[in-house]
């Protein structure tokens, strides 16, 4: 266990070896054993192996070149379509078409999602998450045919690696844990728990390729920028309500 | 990794016996491994041992018994208050109080939640997700003085267990998996998809201490219902406008 959650790195070149058939059940079936609200199971995951469908999601996904060479997509959605045509078919009224049951769906999704990467890392092949599954829902409920109470959620691409970065550098331990209640952050302590990262070769690296004074601008003006952000915010929001949760 | 993975269990009883430093420490570690949005690492772990602290967390969470006995509690946080501030003290303007935002924050939080519970089962300990932790945001925020840009989005409860419980069913696999595209259900594939679980001992129970005539009515109206959910969904939506998620 412990060693898979040490060594994850996101790979981001695959080789073209197909996953053998037992192995993807068995990371399936590690998705599935992850904690679910209730038992109920609001989740699906729909595994993409065809080369014409991946290449519409590779479209989607911002065209990254990883999205083409990785045998598998996995879109992990939030999913109370099911649920919802059980309740009907057995005398029950569903009442999940609300903004809670959509989160609540994604929290089971999410920890599908975990799972099945770590079991992917533990059986050899790599991972890496993409974060555009949210940006372009929209067009990802197209292509994957999602019918009403399903939304896309998180992605990830998988396969045999062909690439051994190195560990990814985190924030000092003391940046994400807040002991008993939360300690906000001071001045002096912003300074400390970000002095390694921005002293690094990576971001020296980086500040010359952005053209950039620091780091955080690297993020603000170039990656996530609020423009972009409250963009596909509002689609995202209205994907939500298109599916069928924004009951208020 | 693989055993961690498939003898997963929610534990509701819990030994008193208090997690050792290091163990904890490393549990909370493998946490930070996970992946995270552009390596934006926006979430925390708000890890509360303090009795006194913990009652009033058990009393947020429904008085649930386990929430009292569990020595340690973990709240898992979408956090931009960290970056927000970092943008600021570095001359970068954050855009980052916008649903998507909040959303991508969510998704790193829940991942992290995901490797902590593998990694604590991984060293002997149990776990329970408490569902009630987005339900009852607004308080839990004052509990543990989560400032603007932070909203709690999972809890778990930790410690050695004290009983065994069997395997939790699952649907099979064909109920939550799909390939290529989304294959959506037929009346015959639900009641297929439902019948174990509805012709088990578990749920003649159910029906019984329920009084309910279908497993589907337990759910809709004892468990998961409607006006709750509406209730519920108002309260995490206004906690999410209020620390400051929800420009348009």
């Amino acid at each position: 266990m412990t060693n898979t959650i040490f060594n994850h790195r996101s790979i981001r070149k695959y080789k073209s070896d197909p996953i053998p058939e037992e192995i993807l059940e068995r990371v399936m079936e590690a998705g599935s054993r992850a904690s679910t609200t209730g038992n109920m199971q609001v989740y699906s995951m729909v595994v993409t192996k065809d080369e014409e469908i991946r290449k519409q999601l590779w479209e989607s996904h911002f065209k990254q070149d990883m999205v083409l060479q990785a045998p598998v997509h996995i879109t992990f959605c939030a999913d109370f379509n099911r649920f919802n045509k059980w309740c009907r078919q057995r005398k029950a009224e569903p009442g999940y078409d609300n903004f809670l049951s959509f989160y609540t769906a994604s929290i089971d999704a999410l920890l599908a999602s975990q799972n099945v990467a770590l079991e992917a890392e533990a059986n050899g092949l790599g991972i890496c998450y993409l974060g555009t599954a949210t940006y372009m829902a929209d067009r990802i409920i197209d292509i994957l045919n999602l019918p009403e109470g399903v939304v896309p959620v998180a992605a990830i691409v998988m396969g045999y690696p062909d690439e051994q970065p190195p560990l990814t550098d985190r924030l000092p331990m003391r940046a994400v844990v807040h002991n008993e209640i939360y300690q906000d952050y001071s001045p002096g302590d912003i300074d400390e728990i970000y002095a390694e990262r921005e002293g690094s070769d990576l971001t020296a690296s980086l500040l010359e390729e952005n053209q950039k004074e620091t780091l955080a601008q690297v993020f603000t003006d170039n990656r996530y920028k609020k423009q972009d952000n409250l963009h596909f915010s509002k689609q995202f929001l209205e994907v939500i309500r298109k599916q069928g949760f924004y009951n208020q």
